[in-house]
């Protein structure tokens, strides 16, 4: 594996899904693999989970670790090709991520969304210029548009605990008190779809993903309709894409209620983390015993040690 | 060894101290002990000799790190159960913790108190309410009432250096220009106690630490008395418990001198640091013979190690 | 090797050099011999290449790595002999370098230059009284006056691409829009003086290096004359030592050109990075094929593992 920055970098997701399961069994396995390799974690933005379970994937193959706080402990970076520096960024991205190739052997990258230029963030300006200039094996570890470690975690998790071949997938808005990124619902939409589910996308009118993640998957603006006979419900807030980052007011009550989940197959419930309590989903669906979040957030270790692995074995 | 945020996790205090100095003969014995194993530091407050001689211990113990900063590298923390998440903390300390307990197998938390609400820093609000939802042993990395690891590298200190069996041990008040917690002051009473050590805490009217971790010491207002016989003198400041964070007026010289040192018993001086010299100790009290600061603060590796050590050997 | 602050400190350079190039050539193999051993690094300032390619260094060398911002993670330092510490500044170096002896083998520490008083920086006072409190080797990550680790792999670079035995190097001031510290630049010239390369150093009036960098260069206002049979053009900006820290306006154009370099014997070009494209240097030089920029780069790799295993065969 050379590079996982979208679905399409999985081959087939199923199979890969299945060796992750297989590495979860035995985490240790292959400790001996990453021996004498250096991952870079760099970050321009916060993470918790990421940054935590790429890391310890990173030791369960013993490999090194290095973690970059991009902007704040480094220079801040400059993307534009052919930019004349006389701003406060003194460094670019063409000499950062030459530099860093060469004392890394696999590199991780965070960049989210600067939610106020559409082309720029659907372009992965960021991901892309680091790595035309980067010579090694890549990781998004969330990007402007997609978040593949976290929807690679989430088909685990399905796989693990899925009632039916080809369960009712239905990811629903829900609110939320600012404007965030769409690539989580983008990359669990092509994820899920890929993975053979029956995809779902539930949102308020003016909330439409990206016309290329949704395909193959229904499209519903009626919650209720779409929570019938789910298997999974996965809750996540998203800004606009068509009024790019916009917040377009909304009709109707779209927090997930007991009363609304009564309407699914006994639905498990998914959220990719961080959860704004009772904001974006109640306490009470949160911690109830149909919610698979924590087991969602423990998958991203599987899923950081599958990838990883894969490029280990390829270097 | 299940928890380490008090000395009553620390069993018989004479006996972890004993194991304590074995280690310290040779930091390399136990170096495959934690192979494979991950320990996860994470900090709210800044840190220098926690966050090195933590990270050390592990690496002695063939453990991994991850550091984190808590607030800064990732989410701000909620820590209200029930709270409505619509402020700028987006992520609960129940999903953080449960997330990081799945990626660590032993966690330290750093938390200090905010001097302003008695309650929620004396029951120890963020502490327990991380530890409420950790699955993994958990290290007070020092918290809103007390300081466990620093104090056991204090009893190490004097047991390594004492000269009679019930040594006289005199927490000293000392001045400062900014409120600073009691935790130090708390901890190292109730460990020195424990230790069986004649405890004597010498402090101005309006200083009195919280009653609980006073019993068996000898409370003092004059500093003077205090010294006298001495063979330990453990200078630190703090902040009012009664008049809660506050820096009530004080009568009479605090700081201590060559002069006032005469009427104890040769004692050595103890300060867990940092410190602001000439503020709270002068330089030359800190540099001079009967210092033992850099001793304690080496003991800080050989504290974590052996936490670790008994952590390690139970999971 | 006990500490690595100037070109003194190495040795005979050329056989350090080859030292390092036989490195090169098999990165893994020393690679038990900083087994168990802990090397911290101190930032003071931002890092992006020295902060990775030293840590990589050591995990090359199988050692630990702490990696400390020492302001921000940490407490203020206060570096004055004797001061009262009633400011901001709650740690004392003396404690500082003291305590992080006790924890860490080998230590790295990387301190800028304020650039306002000339002689605390010409003194290296940060530098000096972390070096008189610490116990351990200690290597400079840069300090006020000088960068010895990026010289170092400046040295290296060149020897392994020199087509004879006594290049002319000519180190060239370049425009910036910001006061830069004279250190890489006067690093740079003791270091190939020392090397025995014919050292040029090409400046408008008022930014002469400090006289001690220069004995043994030539030294040139007449940046077209320096380059005349260069076989290495090293562009780099600083601020005025004479008129401490300022930028005094400058005549001509300094910015290198494509038509300067044909006056050249085919020179290669070199930058220590960061560097502000097409502010101090343009694309088409950067990226051309006489660039040295990311081989330099690189080369801190191979530098900072050749000190370490020097330091470590010795302690």
């Amino acid at each position: 594996m050379k590079q996982f920055l979208t679905v399409k970098d999985a081959g087939d997701v199923p199979t890969l899904v299945q060796e992750a399961l297989t590495i979860k069994q035995n985490i240790g396995e292959y400790s001996d693999l990453g021996r004498g390799k250096t991952l870079g974690l760099l970050f321009l933005n916060p993470s918790l989970r990421t940054r935590m379970s790429s890391q310890r994937a990173a030791y369960n193959l013993g490999m090194n670790v290095m973690v970059l706080n991009l902007d704040k402990d480094s220079w801040q970076i400059e993307f534009e090709d052919g930019a004349v520096m006389n701003s406060t960024k003194s460094e670019h991205i063409r000499e950062a991520a030459g530099v860093i190739s060469q004392y890394c052997d696999i590199v991780g990258l965070r960049s989210f969304p600067g939610l106020v230029d559409r082309d720029k963030d659907y372009t992965e300006q960021v991901l892309h210029s680091f790595q035309k200039y980067c010579s090694r094996p890549l990781i998004s570890l969330e990007s402007g548009t997609r978040h593949p470690l976290q929807s690679f975690a989430d088909m685990i998790t399905i796989a693990e605990t899925k009632k039916r071949a080809k369960p009712r997938v239905v990811l629903t808005w829900a609110p939320h008190i600012k404007a965030l990124p769409q690539a989580v619902p983008n990359s669990f939409a092509e994820w899920a779809i890929t993975s053979g589910a029956e995809v779902v996308i539930a949102q308020p009118r003016g909330y439409e993903l990206a016309p290329e993640f949704c395909r193959g998957a229904e499209v519903s603006y009626d919650q209720d309709a779409a929570l019938a006979g789910a298997d999974y419900v996965y809750v996540k807030n998203w800004s606009s894409y068509e009024d790019y980052g916009a917040m377009p007011s909304v009709e109707g009550d779209w927090l997930l209620t007991p009363q609304k989940m009564k309407a699914t197959n006994n639905a498990k419930i998914m959220h990719c983390l961080p959860v704004r309590r009772n904001v974006e989903l109640i306490d009470e669906l949160i911690d109830g015993p149909d919610s698979l979040i924590q087991v969602q957030a423990g998958h991203r270790v599987t899923a950081a040690q599958a990838v990883l692995k894969k490029m280990l074995e390829t270097i």
